[in-house]
């Protein structure tokens, strides 16, 4: 049984061809500049050299057939037959309140799909056009999505709601969603595997800290809290994404500096987050070098970040109670031992023990938390595509 | 020694006249609806009945003249002449970065005031009319402006940037400023005294729970941060205020209502809170006693307010690493027995063990965790006046 993982951004594609008889990736590659001058396809065929091929891409249509070329390549491929590829697995951006968990895709979860673009308009239409490129490709595949935002319904009303006039929750559905629940779940469910334990046994908080960055707070195994809200906007200070702030701020600076509403969703989308206040880069390990370095406002942007992410893991702890294990997934979770050092810093009293030695580690699954550590710090990278294939094929099955 | 302590709201003007001798309170009073119909004073000489006097108060001016011929009448008066006002204390909303403390009110001040009316439109207009109504009818006497931004001027820059591009921080000054100042420095100061410690030896966190809320804090005795930000907007869920919210809904709300800025903001400060969560009142009285009957979007609303209150408390714990007690104040938290419960039940693990016979208290100091509690829990009633006059006292020796 092979899955096919897509996942569709505005100009990219993404994808893993996944063998689930042991959950071997047999090849996996990026679509990029989708639409735009100088597109490219980055193809890999595990174990093999990278292949790239640049031809002119106008289309997700295109960019699909060119996918499944490349996976059918004599040379670099990983099938000889279409019939080789058994079901796809979406990712979808935003679910909405109408999926709590993945879904097999039929007519009816495209128009509910549709009704979500409202929601995530930046997000959910590039998806919808990788699910008609592949019924359109691989017309009798059974396909499922998989949402970024289902492992956090389960939060409860005191998480969700904001404090506006109620009628907004009811008339245009303005709540908090989260994303990266994929990557959530994943990553807590691996921690509860890594200490043979139940996940329902165990609270556990999730940092997903990458160029997007969301914690997650879950309790026996469910999301109850997350950083993002309605849009991916909220929460941490991001590579270009501002996080929380003053909600005042954003009619503020329209009016001082004349913006229009979609000019100042985009200063806070696009030019904020750590490359606003660092002016450096919006790439943590630019920002990280150029701290080192003396640079002043790198730093202040590393440490608004840190403590940030602080912030969070406190927060949930209260709201938890009581708390297991904390989790670094994602880019920098992962990789940048210097960020969780800065994170756990001061926070014994909590119960929260970094060992430093064991901390120097980059990419792979650790405990790194001292022995008399009462809450276990742990590295677990992340794995969204197995999350989709799983589901994928534990839906058509 | 006797001060006047003056607070101007837009069409209202609050006093307390105090003998510093004792610190005692001689007679205190609020004048209402000024520029409006049926403006009314209501004055009280301690230890007498309250007085109201109905008359037309077309301007801030009027309204202090009527505030000095109560305070020297015969009956309910507590001077016989002018010059027994030794001093006026003027509480100001806003300082921005220039006021790190109390000043003694000259022509700089009040233009370095003007300064800041960009940063809070709706309260130094106010203050300013009250300082120069003051200079009119009580030409020699000295004045003090206490501002409620000052006390968390200590902030470091990882508490007070936002994540946006730096330039907005340097031409507009967004920042964060934090509000309730003084009263978060009172209750502060006043837990140490109690613990019979000195501020530099303790970590507090103030939670000061009004229709207005924020929580500071404390690290021995400087606030570090605080829950309001460039504006009162932000933080907590107030009576009818959103605090922190996903600061893009804010244009998704203007795009989808067809809403001006202003609209926007007037919905997100006036209509919203436990008033626009609950759809019953902005005053927590009532939304208790409509939740106690059964209503659910009354529930919801305190369930909403409570669970954001304990996040707070959290992130402040993970940011201070280590914490000595957590003072409840203000209208909600000197008296709200059921609040105060259910923002620290589930917390044990944090050290936070409330104890719920010592908890039936009302608006007076008590300390209300158990023995057992790491962290103290101490309800202790506010005093802004008190510390508005003590500066004012300070400044003018």
């Amino acid at each position: 049984m092979n899955i096919l993982v897509i996942n569709c951004g505005s100009s990219s594609l993404k994808y893993q061809f996944i063998d689930m008889k042991d959950e071997s990736v047999l090849a996996k590659g990026l679509v990029e500049r989708i639409g735009i001058e100088g597109s490219v396809l980055k193809h890999e065929r595990t174990g093999m050299d990278k292949e790239t091929i640049k031809q002119s891409i106008p289309d997700h249509n295109v960019a699909l057939k060119l996918v499944i070329d490349a996976l059918m390549n004599e040379k670099y491929g990983a099938i000889k037959d279409l019939s080789e590829i058994n079901a796809v697995g979406h990712r979808v951006v935003h679910g909405g309140e109408a999926f709590a968990c993945s879904v097999v895709i039929d007519e009816k979860v495209k128009k509910s799909l549709e009704d979500c673009i409202d929601l995530a308009p930046l997000h959910n239409p590039p998806n919808l056009v990788g699910i008609n490129a592949c019924e359109k490709i691989l017309p009798n595949v059974p396909m499922v999505a998989v949402f970024d935002t289902a492992f956090h319904q389960t939060m409860p009303a005191s998480s969700y709601l904001y404090a506006l006039p109620y009628e907004y929750y009811t008339k245009h559905k303005i709540r908090r969603y989260g994303f990266h629940g994929t990557s959530h779940l994943y990553v807590s469910r691996r921690a509860a595997e890594i200490l043979g334990k139940k996940p329902e046994d165990l609270n556990i908080i999730t940092c997903h800290l990458g160029n997007g960055a969301s914690i997650t707070a879950v309790e026996k195994g469910k999301s109850i809290d997350t950083s993002m809200g309605f849009t991916p906007l909220e929460g941490l200070i991001m590579g270009t994404r501002t996080g929380d702030m003053d909600p005042a701020i954003v009619t503020f600076l329209m009016e001082k500096e004349k913006l229009s509403a979609k000019d100042v969703d985009s200063i806070m989308n696009k030019k904020s987050g750590v490359l606003g206040l660092s002016g450096v880069s919006s790439d943590f390990r630019d920002i990280e070098q150029e701290a080192e370095k003396g640079n002043e406002r790198a730093q202040i942007a590393l440490d608004c970040f840190h403590n940030r992410v602080k912030k969070y893991i406190g927060a949930y702890m209260a709201e938890l109670g009581h708390v297991d294990a904390i989790v670094f997934t994602a880019g920098l979770g992962e990789n940048s031992a210097e960020s969780r050092e800065e994170i756990c810093k001061g926070m014994e009293f909590l119960g929260i023990e970094l060992d430093t030695e064991e901390n120097k580690v980059r990419g792979k699954e650790k405990i790194v938390s001292k022995e008399s550590s009462k809450i276990k710090i742990m590295v677990i990278p992340t794995n969204e595509e197995l999350v989709i294939a799983r589901d994928t094929l534990a839906l058509i099955k």
